[in-house]
């Protein structure tokens, strides 16, 4: 059903904050069709806010695993493009491979997929003959991501770094006081879904020493607002709590944007309680 | 020439309303490439304006037919996600197979490529395992239009629906009164350019009863605009009327923006009539 | 390593400002894999400033040379789109080829790779049936791309054009006085970069007449910006100037947005002038 002739069936998908108002991305593909012109490219986005390291690694994290087995990403959030940070790629036990700085922008993906070799790319021939000071993501990255695709294997793109040696991020982690789960917003979607770091798991603990009540969910001091099922469930323009797409607590706003209502974002802070359950 | 071997040669057209800034077309895409590795993937936009059904349609309407025949499209606008609203797949006559949300955004294209069979996708090998209530795109619509792609029969996804029992979208009518025809603003594309529900063979009947005078335009109750063949008829930064690359009359400002221009928007009204020839 | 089987390595790359909201690069896409459904299709990107011919004819120039030797390149960016001006394909000694407006678009890609040839797109056999006065970009550019592409020879196209004949569009060049070398700025990217016309020959040229002094940079008449290798050379928010991507000078704010901080954009001036080294 599926004739692949011995093509590799895996694609090479692309994450930066380049925007999508420059050449700059065109170039990158340029460079890795050069290399590797049966690669089929994935954009999973460019619209990664400029220079947001942390949000790019959420997106990464929230993508990887929707990917065939052996997929390589390239991944270029760079503030630091030109100075001592590493450009590195790293292999891990899942398959999925990644390539971009050593900034943090790879660690939540990469630990998700459970880390197995982390190789700085130092291989002059595996990156284009003249580099420049400013980007890397055609000069250095995306040569790499397009011989790692091909089939070279990445201990050719330079020596082993080990994992305690390169950048980590760690998201906030939610605290759970006597009684109320306190987190903070993570990301905001372009809808302006405001998404927060308490997962499901921790919200059903917390919720179990509280069988009798109803939960609700506070950003900042704000009034209650029901956790329910779905976006669907609350009335119009009404907000909602809901666990989205990321598996995590979010806050939306029935047709309409909760970032620009609340006027929360990043770092706004968020807690779960327990209240009297309503009749 | 064209060396396919076997190779599916129709491509999986992408169009949502999901915009740029976030992972979730990638996302999509990389459930897509699990599942049909080999499928050519073509976004067609995801800047539909934010759970804009109507918009999504037109825009959906006016690309479908430039595509190869048996081409997959995969529709996601989807306001209504994790209510009641069924997830749909549609075959047509002519072809094409779309595949999105029961909500009326995918019934203009439908019903120009003549409805053939219309099933619900329900499924459980044909989506995904753990089905998020926030992102039916990912979890629902991708699988589904992936595995018509690779060949699946529309059949093996759910049972048959009746046409007459999935939301229907039906675009405002131009009313012909003596004197003038009166429509409205149906999409403002990113130029600013109004496109509006008056069709050419609508005008050339009203036309023909007017022989021996020219044809002008009105936004609302402004000034009167004149019909030319194309942009570049119209002096510099003057308003012109032409029929676009819709089929429809829209209204255009040369070398600017008409929506900014005449403060217009969807449901502005227009109307078209017949004037004294200038000599 | 990378098995092709006879189908042709090379994209079909393209370039426009019909941005991301609408339709109409899916429509042209869709044109495309009607003709040449193998051709591997590259976004270099569609936000273009709208009709900025020179923003185009920059980004085309610094994408081109990255791409495989017989990339097709189907650009458009065309304010004349239904007036006389003319529809081309150019083929150059470099391999790639160029379609697009004859509005000087593809003046400085084409040149840098040497123009061997240019033939006015007027085959009916190679344009769509019915042919839209305000969107050549899918009734006559995107199909003459594809058939470039599949192997038609471009003289059947359409009949040759003298490279005197079409129009061309050069940049402004630096002025070397005695004392500075006075330039503008030609181009501002996504991430607020000014990006100016010297480029870092003549900077050497200019500079080795004063070896003893350090060089700056002045935006309009401001303040003195240093010279650094990189963006992280500079303490975080200052400004820099640097030789950026492009090869030419540009001035950048380390994790800001240069244009914002000096209100600068397309024009402005610029100057490099050598003051006595710091100590």
């Amino acid at each position: 059903m599926m004739p692949t002739l011995g093509r590799s069936p895996f694609p090479l998908a692309i994450i930066t904050d380049f925007g999508y108002r420059d050449h700059y991305v065109g170039a990158m593909k340029g460079v890795i069709a050069s290399i590797a012109p049966d690669a089929p490219l994935i954009d999973i986005t460019h619209g990664i806010p400029a220079q947001s390291i942390i949000a790019g690694a959420i997106a990464l994290r929230e993508s990887w695993r929707y990917f065939p087995q052996r997929t390589v990403f390239l991944a270029v959030v760079d503030p630091g493009v030109g100075t001592a940070r590493a450009p590195i790629a790293i292999e891990t036990c899942a398959g999925a491979r990644f390539v971009g700085p050593d900034n943090g922008l790879l660690w939540l993906a990469a630990n998700q997929a459970a880390i197995k070799r982390i190789v700085k790319l130092t291989s002059p021939g595996h990156r284009l003959t003249n580099v420049s000071a400013t980007f890397h993501g055609r000069d250095i990255f995306a040569p790499a991501a397009a011989y790692l695709w091909r089939g070279t294997p990445i201990s050719a793109l330079g020596p082993a770094l080990d994992a305690n040696s390169v950048a980590q991020l760690d998201l906030p982690v939610p605290v759970d006081s006597a009684i109320a789960l306190r987190g903070e917003i993570i990301y905001v979607d372009g809808f302006g879904n405001l998404v927060s770091n308490i997962d499901r798991q921790t919200v059903e603990q917390f919720a179990s020493r509280f069988r009798h009540k109803s939960l609700s969910v506070r950003i900042k001091r704000g009034a209650a607002i029901r956790l329910l099922e779905t976006y669907g469930d609350a009335p119009k323009s009404a907000p909602l709590a809901t666990f989205g797409s990321f598996g995590l607590l979010e806050v939306a706003l029935r047709d309409g944007n909760a970032a620009a209502h609340f006027g929360a974002g990043p770092g706004t802070s968020v807690s779960l309680f327990a209240a009297a359950r309503r009749p």
